[in-house]
């Protein structure tokens, strides 16, 4: 076991970042290829930390006033065809059932990409009047959109996903439930996945088909790439009229309600991973990792392991009753060493190794995920373990945030000269984050595309600067905005 | 809006019960049709329902050692074709993918109707050694089945549920997992759910396809026909052998697993209404109810109203920091009167009501769901409300099952003339659970059934009578066996 180990290595992630990745994927047992192209398996260490990440993104959208409901995985694929920007967008990319129970069927279904258009269509049901709003529902679902290039968690065929759907009174209304749940989003992403934020609206280039403003949340990789974390939309009304949503308002006139949706899904595991992931494997941030300590009892003499398990089983009641996710490694015929390497592969953010000298002096060793070398390691007295322990974690919390940020921010650069921008996007280290004046104009966010393949990924709401002059063209510019080349 | 609801009268139980049973569905908003052929929406009231559900049956399933894991939606259609029985079974009702970003694709994809094949695969990949067992996963999911009649949540072309799949070392331990797990499920279907069951085997007619052996949980529905709520499979080495699962045992001998899969699914929430249901609507047993108690506040002058909503709010506080799920009913513009058919309707097990001479008295008056007339209704201390809350659920919880399980032993007969069993089958009030000796011949039970319509339910694991007669053939029979018609 422990040679198999041995004989593969992980690619170290300044030499192929696309390797490392998959690589740690692998390894650390979060998903598995499966034998249809595109769809990975979760496998549990990587669903655990679905699992987590989905509860506690759950009670938060549930505070804000959305239920939870379920509408159907096929769509009559004349339902698509109904919002032009949609079926646009969302056409070539289908699963399309056209058989069921051994016939043809009259109308061939579409899985489900994303579900406007039947809870649309169920919303014209249900919704009659203004006392009927606002109708806030979510979905925790599978979806499929067939993709042709997959990687795991950030490309695949089908994927795991939220997408709430609201309908509103009002058009003010509506842009606030899109803005209050982007902001449900960033505080998400920083706060329980230590992963820092740029928020923004989306260019009209880059919008969900159908809405009238999209807004996003986005982070940069280790390998100075973006990735879109949660995106909002304000639908305006055009699903509303697609499927003649009407309500009695106030004033006894029928109106059509204002809409919005939005989601995140499964490619935030690939965010936990490229966002927080070393050479040694992945490191999970505290609140979302499934276990977050781990303890390892060491001993050679078997007089000396029944000492050293009575000690580490009493760590590991301490810490369970103080509400931390704990396990007890008590493998036999792996070494130490093994043990160590294995955790730290599977992201394990705390560590505790107990040894026949520590129980002797009523000690024991705590080792951080989040820090290399000596200064990981430190000794606390059996019986404050558990304080020592609670500290630690709200510390590796708090610490994987602050490199991830101070990493986001070395790679974030302004640029006033397209030359440098462009060398920036074409050299070594992905390009990272651009920070630009841009005009607006789709000419100039095409030519970026195509010569240096950077998109934009997001236009700050608030923009503290004079206006100036678009890196592209040079005309006028009301703002900055940043671009970057993205998963 | 209470005009509207007076006007539709839910159809009586007596008189129809599939009609009560899809007004009470409609009406309590747990469900709705959806415009795609047999499948539903499940709407906020009834997915969190759902949700308790799911939660609750999670932490005892992982309690039992099972992780949870997620694997793709479609199959390969080649992979239903490795066991024999299993393709025999599933073949007929699947939904095929055939078309993928807008072509068509080499090998059709079915969506999964079970998952069998596609995590045998896995395993296969995952199972080398007896330290990779055992291995347990459970994944909560959608499946499709091509089904002709469907019936909202008993019988959909898609549903919702959760299947475990281990694999073993040795037949006893495989063995022991499944009935590990039909005990989970009886445990949790009683206690939690408040339906009494029966359990035991399935003949080999009714088993799994591709399984050796098959265990139920069944329950009586309230119009005498019976529910499968949960089976556990012990499937052998068949998928083993037909995924060619492989693992080297502890005499370094090649070996197949021994292997069980199991499952419930959201034909539950069809169980929940079909068991504790009545004329007035739902009644939902307090542990799953997603809200527990309901506070109505009544008054009618405005000075009154404040009194009254105050004291309500504080009642309310009190309740929920005692952990119970409580709402405050404040729509104005509708009489108390339909506050009440609302709240019942909707089966919160427990009503609360507040008006200017109980906020006078410092009294509340508190009425249980799980009765009818003066005495479901009690009055007592503001101080003491949530005590007497907490003893009342308790209460209504232990009740329900108590009236489910009168009921259902009320329509559990024992026949030894098959004429009175086959009078009982065809007259009214759907037959209940026929308890008779069978010889264990296909035969006899193709005779039942033709003749009947009742199936063999359960074949009890303990048989407390000497050997008997066979109902159908008169030859001697080992064992009795429940039979009735059934969903």
């Amino acid at each position: 076991m422990a040679d198999k180990q041995d004989e593969k290595k992980v690619t170290p992630r300044s030499q192929d970042f696309a390797a490392w990745y998959n690589d740690i994927i692998l390894r650390a047992e979060l998903a598995d290829y499966s034998p249809v192209r595109g769809c990975i398996v979760f496998r549990p260490d990587g669903f655990a930390v679905w699992e987590n990440l989905r509860d506690e993104l759950d009670r938060r959208i549930k505070k804000t006033g959305a239920r939870n409901a379920y509408f159907p995985l096929f769509i009559p694929q004349s339902f698509l065809q109904k919002e032009a920007q949609h079926v646009e967008g969302f056409a070539p990319e289908v699963a399309v059932v056209t058989h069921g129970g051994g016939k043809e069927l009259e109308e061939p279904l579409i899985v489900r990409p994303t579900s406007e258009t039947i809870i649309n269509y169920m919303f014209a049901q249900w919704i009659h009047s203004h006392r009927d709003l606002p109708m806030m529902v979510n979905q925790w679902c599978n979806v499929v959109r067939w993709e042709m290039r997959t990687r795991i968690f950030l490309r695949t065929l089908e994927f795991l996903w939220q997408e709430g759907h609201t309908a509103h009174a009002t058009r003010e209304e509506a842009e606030r439930e899109t803005l209050t749940i982007l902001e449900v989003y960033r505080a998400f992403c920083e706060d329980f996945l230590a992963i820092p934020l740029i928020t923004g609206r989306k260019s009209a280039a880059e919008r969900f088909p159908g809405a009238e403003e999209t807004y996003t949340v986005e982070a940069l990789m280790g390998d100075g790439r973006a990735l879109q974390c949660g995106t909002s939309h304000f639908l305006g009304q055009n699903f509303a009229k697609a499927f003649e949503i009407r309500f009695l308002d106030e004033q006894n006139q029928m109106q059509h309600p204002h809409q919005t949706s939005w989601g995140v899904s499964t490619r935030l595991l690939g965010a936990l991973v490229m966002v927080h992931g070393d050479d040694q494997g992945l490191r999970l941030p505290p609140a979302v990792a499934s276990t977050q300590v781990v303890v390892v009892p060491i001993w050679r003499k078997a007089e000396e392991g029944e000492r050293v398990l009575a000690a580490a089983r009493g760590v590991v009641e301490s810490l369970e009753s103080a509400g931390l996710r704990t396990h007890l490694d008590e493998r036999e015929g792996v070494t130490p060493g093994f043990k160590f390497n294995d955790w730290e592969m599977r992201g394990v953010p705390l560590r505790i190794e107990i040894g026949p000298r520590d129980v002797a002096s009523g000690e024991a060793v705590l080792a951080r995920r989040d820090m290399t070398g000596p200064p990981a390691k430190s000794k606390a007295p059996l019986g404050d373990i558990t304080t020592r322990a609670k500290a630690l974690l709200a510390e590796i919390q708090k610490s994987l945030y602050q490199q991830a940020k101070a990493a986001a921010e070395a790679n974030t650069h302004r640029f006033d000269d397209y030359a440098k921008f462009r060398a920036q996007m074409e050299g070594e280290g992905g390009g990272g984050f651009a920070d630009i004046y841009w005009c607006g104009r789709a000419e100039c966010e095409t030519k970026l595309r195509e010569e240096t393949r950077a998109t934009c990924r997001a236009i700050p709401l608030e923009q503290h600067h004079p206006p100036g002059l678009c890196l592209v063209c040079g005309e006028p510019a009301a703002e900055r905005a940043y671009f970057a080349k993205a998963y």
